[in-house]
């Protein structure tokens, strides 16, 4: 089956172009005592201090700018109780417009304050009755507001996709680069900036033991549905790839590593006690897998996305302090 | 009284020029969150991300690197139970010479382990009967090894100013520092080297509250002892301050502030939580300061030294995970 990409390096090129000034070009962390723990050189980049304090904002703030001035008046609706909430209400308010965010009746206070924070109303359902893909549409539909997902949309992928060509164009060539996986937007679009600019490259997602939707579907060649994952990793807690993500990641993925919720809670550590920087569960999985020996074949040079840092320090004890 | 001072802006420069290459530049963080908290422009210089996770690299490895090469060969002797265990150990390594560490016998084993993975022999005392700058002093001279002090050191307190030379460096005129002070050196070096620079730079101090051996002395005008502080802030437990780092201090420091170990926990999580780095107690006071409201007449452009984040995931949790 041979068709257009829905993503191209192209379209990731063009939404650099349009974060500059308003991401931030984050940076890339090196460790020694992390080269020798994974026999390779590893190159961190840091996407836990982007704004919103995870890669989320690349993406939302592409798909915000490119809505004409007329849209942007009326609006932008989404749905997320995690950091793609807080990524849509501050490119909404950086762009000039306004943020409808759907979000389950028990999303943790501090979450739905922080996008409420951005300007964002938020309007709740029940997690157990309610499809948030479907109440965000119908309130898209009803409000005149443009639907902004969290991972189905080419503007979102590519925009996710600068933080790995920022990478690329910072340390050069790579023979691997670990990408967490949850809806799969962030590797779709990783995969496409690094496979356009390097034929050598083998791009490995990694997702969470429990929440290997992605690497079943894979290995199944269609979309695979698995139960509600259990697992400290939220932002990866998926039922099944994304349509869009999936026909991307099918053809760029070269493989998925799991690892445990152990493997985890020690990457965190390790990020917090060697690096000094501070790792959400999902955004610390892709250095899980290169710290617990979860990828086959460590190849020279190795890039791996920190994809972010939203947890706080209760949370963060409670995992980490035993 | 006039007199020549102990260090000089050109011994800060000197130290600047030996650092290049073996110690970090560290980032000058920005978050628009602590600007409009502390109602000015903050800049922080990340001393946390700093070789062996703390300033006081700079000032062990300017040290050293100044040894003849007959004493490099003999070795050194530090007295330490802390960063600056780590900082002669690795710049003793470095330079490809050997060292002696004195610690009190219930250091923490990983704070032993640590300096002992760079190399350092460990000789320990009991801090109840023992004097230790008595036993390194004696052990120096027993096997004609140099003794490079935490503090009381013209090339160690020229090294730690190298850190404010490079903020004020990067980001031009501030109108207030603010240093954490524990023996005195730090902000003895950073004083040095702003006020060199600058006329009109305020240098404040901050001290933790039981810990104010330092504003107690400048009070008096001469070094006063305090009994043994109760701080979190492990490494400003100083009794009394250094009397070449007093010499300097009393001159060049504008004020000292006051910080309580709830500030100082409060710091902490906020650089946890929205900057995304961590910081240990000591590394956070000057933070701290600054959020706690305890700098009076805060003007617009402010430089804050985080001087160490050498602290483990579980005490981390014991003191911000309540």
């Amino acid at each position: 089956m041979t068709s257009t990409p829905p993503v191209t390096l192209d379209d990731v090129r063009d939404a650099a172009a349009r974060l500059k000034g308003a991401a931030h070009r984050t940076p890339v962390l090196r460790s020694r005592t992390l080269d020798a723990r994974v026999g390779a050189e590893v190159f961190l980049k840091c996407e836990n201090l982007q704004r919103i304090g995870a890669f989320k904002f690349r993406g939302a703030y592409n798909a915000v700018s490119r809505l004409s001035p007329e849209q942007l008046a009326k609006g932008i609706a989404s749905f997320s109780s995690g950091n793609h909430a807080q990524a849509v209400a501050l490119a909404a308010r950086e762009l000039g417009s306004s943020a409808v965010i759907v979000m389950p009746e028990d999303t943790p206070l501090s979450k739905r304050a922080a996008a409420e924070g951005y300007g964002a109303e938020i309007v709740t359902y029940d997690r157990y009755t309610g499809d948030r893909e479907a109440i965000g549409k119908a309130l898209a539909a009803e409000r005149g507001l443009a639907l902004i997902p969290p991972y189905e949309h080419p503007h979102v992928i590519a925009g996710q996709g600068t933080a790995a060509l920022e990478l690329m164009e910072e340390v050069g060539e790579l023979d691997l680069l670990l990408v967490p996986v949850g809806g799969g937007g962030l590797i779709a679009g990783s995969a496409t900036a690094v496979k356009g600019l390097s034929g050598d490259i083998r791009v490995v997602g990694v997702e969470p033991e429990q929440g290997d939707d992605t690497k079943r579907s894979l290995a199944a060649g269609h979309r695979v549905t698995i139960p509600v994952p259990r697992t400290i990793a939220d932002g990866q807690a998926a039922e099944i790839p994304g349509e869009l993500t999936f026909s991307v990641n099918r053809r760029l993925v070269d493989g998925i590593a799991l690892v445990s919720d152990d493997d985890i809670r020690a990457a965190m550590q390790f990020a917090f006690e060697r690096l000094k920087t501070v790792v959400e569960p999902s955004g610390a999985t892709a250095l899980a897998a290169a710290l617990s020996g979860r990828v086959d074949r460590v190849p020279p040079r190795v890039g791996i996305i920190l994809s972010g840092g939203n947890i706080d320090a209760r949370r963060f004890a409670e995992l980490c302090g035993g």
